[in-house]
């Protein structure tokens, strides 16, 4: 069986990151088919959306199949452009905003999408310092102002700590700090005392031993630090000492940095 | 007048991601309402959604008010328990899977959203090796394989540069590297030769030299770094630089990074 081709646009009069992430969420309900997508962000004049049409015309003729659009666009005269252009239009936010305001009991302004912009520059630039702080408290840099962090992230090399933290940072403005547990740690058969101090903030992570393994190979390959078996020495140590100290663990083998953030934010009751 | 105060949840069987920020776009179409937000990822059970549907309801007991709830949720069964529950019930599949499905000329799924799961741990590791490369070559740590770079983002201290690679990296597997230009290139007058010979994948920042002193007198205050006078003189000298190389400007005064990504990747043609 042949699988099923089409041609997918992410249109937005903005960066498009909204009508991206909620189309793709939406083609993943549909694993069979095979989407080529392209992404139009600032699509914010007549002229580009006509520009845009065009495209799409083009790709009717050639292809045969009209082309899938999945937009956020609040400018109803831009909107009527791609509406009529040949293509399955899908105008992510004109469905949802009239009921929004009916059951809020107020109407939606209809300006350009403000929520991946640059509207309130004092708690942007709170993320860009929470980000900053995650930066240089990654992989135990420096242990100084530790006990600021929100969330403090404990685990062997390569068990997800700094992709997770990253994504703590950026996206939720969660103050992320991690330690990797070492050789060091593991011959003093405890953990730092300023982590002891603070427990509270604390969330291990562990991963299967194999898959760690395979990660650590692709890094360094061949010697003792990608062998299973010190894998499997590392991280049983770690659970030891996760265990007395009563921390909560969560396991990475087949959790996405995404998943992983939101389970952190539920245990934490963070935002 | 009293701002308009209204309780929103953000439901999901899996993370939580795409409810939240399609449902905050959505909102952000009503900046005159004050909205009280609450996440509730992971619902996968028919006791869960039980149990969210009473706190629901003491909710409109206590505020006299109905939540109003964004979700995703393929399950219709967990999904009838929410409907049935006192709130502005908001399914984000329902209404398109249908359309998508005639469309395209076949079914959805209805398995529980997959979109930021790890399905794919090949492409999952390959990006997180990306995170990692971005890690490594941030603030001209590493300048070894710079032209593995994707991207390559270069700008006086404080512009931009590494929140913006790390959101690159994170979201779209875009290898970026950044540079950070200092006293050192100034007074050669010059960038350092690597540099020039990966011309085509650079990208330069600039910011307003007021926003930029705001940011830095953060950073670290009082001193010469922070002041007005020097921070005129480090972009106006920067912009001298990225002129005689031809580099594409673009400048992070009221951008986001996000927004920045997005004109980042379009300018350099990714994906």
């Amino acid at each position: 069986m042949t699988k099923i081709k089409r041609i997918v646009y992410f249109v937005s009069e903005r960066t498009g990151i909204t009508a991206e992430l909620f189309g793709k969420s939406l083609l993943s309900q549909f694993p069979d088919v095979e989407f080529n997508e392209y992404q139009k962000p600032f699509i914010n004049s007549i002229e580009k959306a006509q520009q845009l049409a065009k495209e799409l015309a083009e790709i009717q003729i050639k292809k045969g199949i009209k082309p899938l659009v999945f937009s956020t666009m609040p400018d109803k005269d831009i909107s009527n452009v791609l509406q009529q252009a040949p293509c399955h239009y899908y105008e992510l936010f004109a469905h949802y905003l009239k009921d929004i305001g009916n059951d809020i009991g107020t109407s939606p302004t209809h300006i350009s999408g403000a929520s991946h912009g640059l509207n309130n520059t004092k708690s942007y630039d709170k993320r860009m310092d929470i980000v900053n702080y995650t930066m240089t408290h990654d992989d135990a840099m420096t242990m100084k102002n530790i006990s600021n962090a929100d969330v403090i992230l404990v685990g062997v090399s390569r068990s997800g700590k700094t992709p997770t933290c990253l994504y703590l940072a950026l996206h939720y403005g969660i103050r992320a700090a991690n330690y990797p547990l070492t050789e060091d740690d593991f011959q003093k058969d405890d953990m730092p005392q300023v982590l002891q101090q603070n427990k509270d903030k604390m969330i291990a992570l562990t991963i299967n031993p194999k898959r760690l393994a395979d990660i650590r190979e692709k890094r360094r390959s061949g010697g003792q630090y990608a062998s299973l078996s010190n894998c499997r020495s590392e991280i049983s140590h770690a659970l030891e000492l996760f265990n007395r100290y009563g921390l909560t663990v969560f396991d990475t083998t087949s959790s996405s940095i995404e998943e992983l953030s939101a389970r952190i934010m539920q245990e934490m009751k963070l935002k």
